[in-house]
């Protein structure tokens, strides 16, 4: 059973029968919203306050999402997030409020992105990535499943450090990113490495903890051969 | 569209249209429970018992939900748990038969609970973790986001062994625990972690296989001051 | 609120009434399609082409599933998969189009299945496993919680190479297998490896890159010995 707010400007875009969309949303043409997909969610402490369920949607500050978009079933995007044109999210992706997500980029099914996290445009989020509060990742980022950034060096502390994943660059499958790291423009992460110290622009770095074992041009050399032999 | 057992007693709870409460189950006073979430899921047995869907709410022995707790969007609860108060879930958290979650405990977005678990007070479990039958959880608890709990050594076996985790222990991002390890009170296990051996309290364990780096009191320390420099 | 589609064989099925099925998709008899369930649902490239939200029941190729199968909340099954008989998913299962699941085989809660996949008889998919796009899995096998699989050894690139896991081999939690890589039959990877290299029939692998610890024999000796210990 969905809802639509009053409030809500959704005239333009294609919007499944089952949705939720709440408060002030504004949804832009051509966008699709998929079935149980929640869009403007409001933050913990509303929810908190509230004491009927019809208050959800007169609480929300509502959500902004750009024209051409793809929202896949059981996605749930909180309020105050500005998500660009043409960015699509698997299933059941869950992207929490202040934040910004850049045109053309794909977040994958089951990944969450835990709030007040800025994303660039044409990044790839493959599937079920952990991204957290303070994360800021640039343009043209790629992601790998099941990569895992962190926020806080000595858990649980009262400090929280982003991690910065600088344009172009490569975040391997099943990588862990320390809190506060910062990875280089175009630099990479090998799948499975344990990211502790910051990852010099260009270079390509593995292992437990991850440490350099070439530069980006060679890497890019071996793609080329591996692209070639397919 | 939403069902409410006629067995059920949920009336001083908040309780969205679009959630499925099933057999006898209690939820107590200012709890909400969201759009989407099912509580008291039979079990597998009984599943596979019924003739019709509706057979689904006489089957359930129904759950049990304290007071105040905030069960978010897409979590199903099965039968025969029972969660303190103040208990918060994140979204699509799944939490199987036999569990008990103790007061002010919080569970992240899709952390699955396998059921047969028991879990302490004041526990903060983030997202994506996994947690097998038998695993055993202590007050004041922090694990990680897709930390991983195992329960058999030697897969496929007969024997399904619970990991323990004592009070205050630490659990790191990423870090993955092998069936019948214990890590002590207050211990730490850092990101990205395989943990091959029991754990000894007050200690901090790091790398594949997890083995001693430094102890707890030089942790605090380095907290101290990576908070200072926020 | 769900949707049978009027092209759907589905009448010796058990349907819950929040399930949608889309296209002329057949559900065996005896099988338990849950609630919030998509069976059927269409490939991007028509979602993207569709005008109203109803077209997409007309546009979807259906999907085919077995008897006795066990569907439960939240699975969403794309079109053009086929399920086999007395086949289990946990909840939240993701499976996409063009792939094959054999008879008997289980997917644990939160597993993703990418599309292009084929996996045999019997396979014991625990929860939270990632299996991307031309992945073949033989009969037999058991993959541990949060394993992830690839399929691009320098990504982004434009070459797929699916992981071939060949019949009985076992892959233990939080194992990473690098695109293209064989783990041959009988083979054990140890939880929490990084398999950047063929591992040979019967032989186990552990550590980060993997290397060969002992072969199968031994792996079975021990087991036997732990499992008398319970």
């Amino acid at each position: 059973m969905g809802f639509i707010s009053s409030k809500a400007k959704v005239s333009e875009a294609l919007i499944s029968l089952n949705s939720v969309i709440l408060g002030p949303s504004v949804i832009g043409r051509g966008s699709f919203i998929d079935d149980d997909v929640t869009v403007g969610y409001p933050i913990r402490r509303k929810i908190k306050s509230i004491k009927r369920i019809d208050d959800l949607d007169s609480v929300s500050d509502g959500t902004r999402i750009g024209e051409g978009c793809l929202i896949r079933r059981g996605t749930v995007i909180y309020e105050d997030v500005e998500v660009g044109n043409s960015v699509e999210t698997g299933h059941n992706v869950l992207i929490r409020e202040n934040t910004v997500i850049g045109d053309g980029t794909r977040l994958g099914t089951l990944t969450v992105i835990d709030g007040n996290v800025k994303i660039g445009r044409n990044v790839s989020v493959q599937s079920m990535v952990y991204i957290p509060i303070g994360t800021v990742i640039e343009d043209d980022v790629f992601i790998g499943p099941n990569a895992v950034i962190t926020n806080d060096k000595y858990p649980p502390s009262k400090r929280l450090q982003g991690v910065v994943i600088r344009r172009g660059a490569v975040i391997g499958a099943n990588a862990t990113l320390i809190a506060g790291v910062e990875v280089g423009e175009g630099a990479v992460v090998a799948a499975g490495s344990i990211v502790t110290r910051d990852v010099k622009p260009g270079t390509v770095v593995a292992g437990t903890p991850a440490k350099p074992i070439y530069n980006v041009e060679e890497y890019l050399r071996r793609r080329k051969i591996y692209e070639s032999m397919g």
